[in-house]
């Protein structure tokens, strides 16, 4: 090919994706543009079969023609033999179930790159928790997550794009960055994984609040009040949980949340609308047709921050109109007539208390 | 009046409002709401009559109609006289002027609250200091600040909004937030008053940013990555010039920068839009026909990152674009082309020195 060059401190490499939607193609259409041999292993023969006939993601990302480094599969045996970089572009709920099947098959020295977000459903687990219950806790040093505000549509269509890698181990986070970085792919690393799994979980909530705030009939003031405040309440049960206040006011948090409480891909933003005009939730989510994960991540959030004692309004106020049929605007009044309160409250003290990882060089300095 | 009522904590009030604009009136019609006996001057004499005439201003805040409670009038001496709250709601670059003209006429105990956002275009100066300087320092301890997220027409109508309350001495932010507080208008207090002045400033960079980037073509992608990265770069010199890293993603930073950079109100992000598809500036600024404060910004942050070494990589390409004739698809290169970073810098570092002020009675802990 032509189009191979070589990446300056990466050498050309053998990757397996799993996933045949479009976050999956599009990470596989750059990485094969890169010089990469990238396997495309996707569950349905007859989508891979398509695939391969029509060099085109046509249900999921159409319009982006598959360069020749893309080799779609349905053979996880053969995406995954000999692999440097094995990709999971799955659902967040299906991730331990392809985890389990795939593990005999990764090569012991490859590096794992994870792009889902969310928690699992009935542990609450952060995926990574998840792949060293699966993999052992001594894999995690070869295993990264991506995340950030990245429709795959544009990905696939190189427009300009930044995202976020994090790893338990800090050089694996830079490896993921040098493979995955491009003229239209910035790849920023930060040393928080716990922040940046949680940011990528916890926007759905505002998302699907926000929805609601935009189905009542409320304006730009309303929908950039609850930005914020969700931000701030979803930052406050992350650093709770361990993470650094900054990653939620960076591309993981804030900007994942702006493109999804602006984009009408969001499903979470599409089934809060519905909610909003008046529809029930399993009418909303009919509407929808497709999994909301907000949802399921609204409870979850919802008991931790009771169990935790971390102030959530908007998370209270979006759990209740979701499960005990308050209507929106009964909610929108519970969340304006909230005692007169700061703007910053106690995750100012909190950020103290977090520490610059020791395994991370440079401790937090710009290069 | 039988729309007076008693306001919790605050006794009914004569507040003088300055400025005839949406803002200024919105205020106006939100205070009388709350039974304060209003007097809302504008300069210009034919002005004021149409408001005395129409009971609404029919230019700047169409279709919402004056309470009896606010008294149009063109006299700054009958508007300031037994004056006990005066509201400066004039642009930014005419406070000066005006402060200077309404000085003498401000009873001593009268509390200021200044609504502009926006640095002093010669001296840089924030308004607070702007304020300091014109009418002595110890009157800071009656000064404070109102901002946020916060399209006048939407005040006007009484759709949910949420801003700041920011002084000198924390004691009157919570007098501001009493007074301004009602269903549909949450004020939060923040002790920050250099990040919520610079944050309203700053903000315009990134919705001129925004706009060139939106004016090229580019998708969602980008744009939350400008926001975000923009953010952290505000945040930066923000930080270097005293202010708390947090007051940025809250109301003031990040709130009012998604409404700036969503909203076809804003001038700044029209602007930038107009260069992005090609035009000059001065073609930019013709087209839209109206002061766009943040040229003037980009100009005075990107003079004041050099001097104090802040690196500001958004602003600085914003300012080649703007100044020195840069095609906007050459800056967008040239920020994604930058050396690979860490997502977060030197802020974090710094946020250690910061403190909580030590007239701040909680210390930043929610109530």
């Amino acid at each position: 090919m032509s189009k191979k060059q070589t990446v300056r401190g990466v050498s050309l490499l053998r990757v397996a994706v799993l996933g045949g939607g479009g976050w999956g193609t599009a990470l596989s259409c750059l990485l094969a543009r890169k010089g990469h041999a990238v396997s495309l292993w996707a569950r349905r023969p007859e989508h891979v079969a398509a695939l391969v006939r029509e060099r085109e993601n046509r249900r999921y990302l159409p319009g982006v023609f598959l360069p020749e480094g893309v080799n779609p599969t349905n053979s996880l045996k053969d995406a995954l033999a000999g692999a440097a970089v094995v990709v999971f572009a799955v659902p967040s709920h299906a991730f331990r179930e392809v985890l389990r099947t795939a593990l005999p098959l990764i090569p012991a020295s490859a590096c794992v790159v994870n792009v889902a977000k969310g928690l699992e459903e009935e542990t609450l687990l952060r995926l990574s928790e998840v792949y060293g219950a699966e993999a052992g806790e001594e894999a995690l040093a070869r295993y990264a997550v991506l995340s950030g505000p990245s429709h795959a549509e544009e990905v696939g269509r190189d427009q300009p794009t930044a995202v976020v890698a994090a790893a338990p181990r800090y050089q694996t986070a830079e490896f993921v960055q040098e493979l995955f970085m491009g003229p239209f792919f910035r790849v920023y690393t930060n040393d928080d994984l716990v922040g940046v799994e949680l940011g990528g979980a916890l926007k759905n909530i505002i998302a699907l609040g926000t929805g609601i705030c935009e189905g009542i009939g409320f304006g730009d003031n309303a929908k950039a009040a609850l930005i914020t405040r969700g931000l701030a309440e979803i930052t406050r049960l992350g650093v709770r949980l361990g993470a650094n206040p900054l990653t939620f006011a960076g591309l993981t948090g804030l900007g994942d949340l702006v493109v999804t409480c602006t984009s009408m891909h969001s499903r979470n933003r599409r089934a809060g609308i519905e909610i909003g005009r008046g529809k029930t939730l399993d009418a909303a989510l009919a509407a929808v047709g497709m999994v909301v994960e907000g949802v399921r991540t609204t409870r979850a959030a919802h008991t931790l921050a009771r169990e935790l004692n971390v102030a959530m309004p908007v998370t209270a106020e979006t759990y209740r109109v979701l499960f005990e049929g308050l209507s929106p605007l009964e909610a929108a009044r519970n969340l304006m007539g909230r005692a007169r309160t700061r703007e910053i409250e106690e995750v100012c003290r909190i950020k103290a208390t977090w520490t610059v990882r020791p395994d991370a060089p440079g401790g937090g300095v710009e290069k």
